[in-house]
């Protein structure tokens, strides 16, 4: 199979910001980019004129079957939205409905142009079938606390070696310790030898709120990262999500262990958990990702919004230049992909995996368009974004799931919420 | 004419959050909300059941025909950015021009639910002009600088005594200062003259930057919301943007002389500007709205977008319970029409002007819906807004404009484009 596109390309790895070309895609990945017309013969013709042809955007952090409870409790103070909220309906939950919770998730990431995501939850499996359908490319982790004991470790390790590159290689996984105060030093060590003796990369939460570090200091006289680090935890591929209250020689360990940081800005404004340093990380040089955190949070997968968030939040410590538009989009893709280990992903090049969206820019709030970058990251919202390609393959079209049953999904959706009301 | 809409109606103004009713307009006013099916002839059945209805949402401050600049320039320090982007521009800018520029910010408008704006510009003619065509509800003021001296003053008292109440009574009109350190004290005591001589009210920003707090303070030993006081510019009616960097004491002074606020969280944070302390404010009981200032700052019109900036915000000081959902819609709708001056607007309630506008909560992005309130403020975006009523009137239709033609202001402004390039 291969598909040629013409539309406006936004390389994001060149000098240019964009120009208007072709994209060819044979198989599942990007055969050329050009702005003359390859030769050949193609299967199938993508006359995008006038939208534009970027990568797919890659969520470094959510926990996707948590749409089961989108604004079923907010506007509370964070223990007991958690204690008596949330905590009660996720005991509630069962394979099935973490399995069409996932699904709705994956809707509404692909229709906004969300390629790849980095989940966190239970009942694993069930999410990695909800990949596997519905076409989408995700890292899957298996939240793991300490109550569980040593076999919560084992479990998390057989889930991540059984569906690792399953579903075409479009899943990765990793293990999910959730974070320092739910897995103690004593438990992390156990976690560590898991993922060196089975070459696992991990997915944790570090320093989301004030409490995390001030309970971490008062009990181990060390932050998050410190001891993170001292037990080894950085040795290993981390992607470390929030990272909203980091001193500055937290943020060099980050550094200097290669840590991949995913910024869940708008969930941290939301929960009053504070305002990322994004600027000084940037600064530092710390590898940068988005996220949008689980939608009981949040409360929507919207990633344009949240690369508005992450470059507006980053520019409010005093430099309106910090975090532009064009790096804003690196890190919501290339960055991204490289956060979560795929490789040969998140660019428009010759040879890299074909996970691209096609933009419509004719709404009226992209009007008038001078820079098609800045409009992505300031204006661009998921109705926008008209088809999605994932591994070579039509996953949206013309802002229509492809390869399931939408309205099946809420229909099932809204039975359950019923049980969880 | 009588027009009767079934959906699930969001009072706003009673205890209860939501409930499945009618609305009866006839007219350009509510003729009755209930759960009961009214009795009666209607001319015009709207089923928006599963729909949401409230009123419109009221945008306290932009700058509409500054779409012709939307994303012309970002990323740039402040200074250079007004210097050498924006202010060379402006200069180019035709009566013609201003006319496009605004009916495009009026059909993002419309389209993203937003039913009252109030600007601030110049040639505000051409802005009065578009309003009047395109059936929405504005207050307009002339921005006045004092380099413009008495004459600029006369002209903006001749401009708003010429369109006040004008178009069916949708445009009311203030005066525009447009900030202190641009109109200096002793310019500033003409404008007062002229607003009380004349009776209109005031519209202006205040501690935007902390270099406008610095230099005033510098310059005159006061704050400017306190020199702004002493020379009685808070005995008029009074909108003022931004108000970002605000002591308590100058929030205790917009709070005793009864200045309504425009909070513009999102503009704040992309130009650098800062964080306004908007729980402190909230907890003062000061008069909150919430405005998206204009789209070369924003870069869009999404009050949406700008409700979820505001809520989320104004936890990030470390409340989460500060500024919930309910409370953040009636400051855009009810509260917002209040800082306009205008009255019986921004409810649903029996008498009320019909500026209301009909939600369509079935995409994936708003499943499943526990809370149609909470969706509204932490979900919703332009995209889902279906209809629109002004003054009893249809302006948007199934997503369309009504009223004028969309794709004529697209085409003229992308000719101006080139120009402006």
């Amino acid at each position: 199979m291969k598909t040629l596109i013409k539309g406006t390309i936004i390389p994001l790895t060149e000098e240019r910001d964009e120009f208007d070309g072709f994209v060819a895609i044979e198989g599942n990945r990007i055969a050329s980019v050009s702005e003359e017309k390859p030769e050949g013969y193609f299967d199938k013709f993508i006359d995008a004129s006038g939208m534009v042809i970027m990568p797919g955007l890659v969520n470094t952090h959510t926990h996707s079957s948590m749409t089961l409870l989108r604004g079923v409790a907010d506007d509370l103070p964070l223990m007991d939205w958690l204690n008596k909220e949330i905590f009660p309906r996720e005991n509630k939950l069962t394979s099935d409905m973490v399995f069409w919770g996932a699904k709705l998730a994956i809707a509404e990431m692909l229709l906004g142009g969300v390629t790849t995501f980095n989940d966190m939850y239970f009942k694993m499996d069930s999410v990695a079938k909800a990949v596997s359908q519905t076409g989408i490319r995700a890292s899957l982790s298996s939240g793991i606390m300490a109550v569980g004991g040593q076999e919560a470790i084992d479990r998390a390790v057989d889930f991540a070696n059984q569906w690792n590159n399953k579903a075409d290689a479009r899943i990765k996984t990793m293990l999910g310790p959730h974070a320092i105060y739910t897995c103690p030093p004593y438990f992390m060590e156990l976690l560590v030898k898991a993922s060196n003796d089975n070459k696992i990369p991990i997915h944790i939460h570090i320093s989301e709120t004030e409490k995390e570090v001030d309970d971490c200091i008062s009990e181990y006289n060390e932050t998050p990262p410190k001891i993170l680090n001292r037990i080894g935890v950085f040795d290993s591929h981390v992607v470390g999500a929030h990272c909203v209250h980091l001193t500055d020689s937290d943020m060099d360990i980050l550094k200097t262990k290669d840590v991949y940081v995913s910024l869940n800005t708008s969930s941290n404004f939301k929960l009053a958990s504070g305002r990322a340093r994004i600027a000084t990380m940037e600064e530092k040089g710390l590898n940068l990702s988005i996220g949008t955190d689980g939608t009981a949070s949040n409360n929507d997968l919207d990633m344009w919004e949240e690369l508005k968030w992450t470059s507006f939040v980053a520019k409010s410590f005093g430099d309106s230049t910090v975090l532009p538009a064009k790096r804003t989009l690196q890190i919501a893709t290339i960055d991204g992909a490289q956060a979560l280990g795929f490789s040969d992903m998140g660019t428009l090049e010759k040879g890299a995996i074909a996970d691209l969206i096609i933009v419509d820019m004719s709404a009226v709030h992209l009007s008038p368009r001078y820079s098609s970058v800045s409009h992505l990251v300031n204006c661009v919202h998921p109705s926008d974004v008209r088809h999605v390609i994932v591994d070579g393959k039509i996953v949206v079209w013309d802002r229509k799931i492809q390869r399931f049953d939408a309205d099946e999904t809420l229909a099932k959706v809204k039975e359950f919420a019923k049980i969880l009301a």
